[in-house]
């Protein structure tokens, strides 16, 4: 691995479409961060679009250790292999333990998988879009822009909460019925929200509705 | 198919995590949705779940008929299958030319596939959560919530309104030079709004911040 004698703050292992797009918003904010990337037509590829991306494997401490992970402070698991993740976590956590770890996960089986490794930050790589999807049928269906929205972020950070509970249980039987429990709860959450902000907003929302709300509110 | 015959104005063709997901926020709503998915494993494990899902494939048209694509207004093409689903959207097209189809992409470049077969509401799956780990990466080193959520905003708009550019070239060099002129240009933006925000604002930034920009500015 060629990295140079740097400093970044943060890592990334795994620079494809969910790394790169990461790091792209990282760059922009001139937040240093040392890219790692297996995939060596990959890194020949970033380098040609102006990214200074490093080849090597992130689950080798070694490499790790040479890519400045002792001195970083957060590691970015943005690899699209689900076992080849939990292999490269097991690693910096036995290596690094003071490297905060913000790992991406595929569903939530795999974030499962995740949580009993111990990991505290996933971030299961298809969930915000189809919420946001989800948001963007409910609006073609006349439903106003901030209500939709505000559901879809009730929704994820009630569905996060309940990821912990899930986790924890071996028994199928038990997990569908947990699960089946959980589902239904939020969306009984999502219903009395719905009819409290119904029984209180005006009509013809749109973009900017969540300035105008904030404006009445304080008038 | 086993499809009773009831009108609802979307179809979800797809009920993984991603379909799943996108069908509870709506279900939580009331919006009818009928859900269609060739796994039967995945359909009897979502029936126990408590979901109405049918066994059917629906890159078929004589199916999509029966589950009443001729009189909803929205399908939601959440299936995981890149090739199947430009087969899919290419059926819909054909047959059921009213239809509203929604399409889950799994990078920018299946989505410049979809775009060629005239697709407007492409949904990139990983791109918005790997922007919602890129803000809290931002947040965990010390930037305000409110400027890393709307550079995430930001980013996204702009990478979505330049993917329509993208899409139309088809020389490789030619593609790489634009493409990298975008991402230095999204860059730039980036940067002047956050000097432009850092000029005037306060320090110590929560969730709260945007509902209190409101009122500041409107004050």
């Amino acid at each position: 691995m060629d990295v140079a004698e740097e400093f970044n703050p943060v890592i990334i292992a795994g620079f494809g479409h969910f790394g790169s797009t990461l790091g792209r918003l990282l760059r922009a904010h001139d937040i240093g961060t040392t890219i790692l990337d297996i995939d060596s037509d990959q890194v020949d590829r970033l380098r040609n679009m102006g990214f200074k991306v490093y080849y090597g494997d992130a689950s080798r401490h070694d490499l790790l250790e040479i890519a400045g992970a002792r001195k970083a402070k957060i590691i970015v698991v943005a690899i699209g292999d689900n076992e080849k993740r939990i292999e490269m976590v097991q690693t910096i956590k036995k290596h690094f333990p003071d490297l905060q770890i913000l790992v991406r996960a595929a569903n939530r089986y795999d974030a499962y998988d995740l949580m009993n490794e111990g990991m505290l930050h996933i971030y299961r790589e298809t969930v915000d879009t189809s919420l946001r999807m989800g948001v963007d049928v409910m609006k073609m269906l006349g439903h106003r822009s901030y209500t939709s929205m505000r559901a879809a972020r009730t929704f994820l950070k009630y569905d996060e909460q309940k990821l912990k509970d899930l986790a924890s249980i071996s028994d199928e039987k038990e997990y569908v019925l947990t699960a089946r429990k959980y589902i239904e709860e939020l969306e009984r959450i999502l219903k009395d929200d719905r009819s409290k902000l119904n029984a209180s907003l005006d009509e013809g929302w749109d973009e900017g509705s969540l300035i105008r709300e904030a404006n009445s509110n304080s008038g």
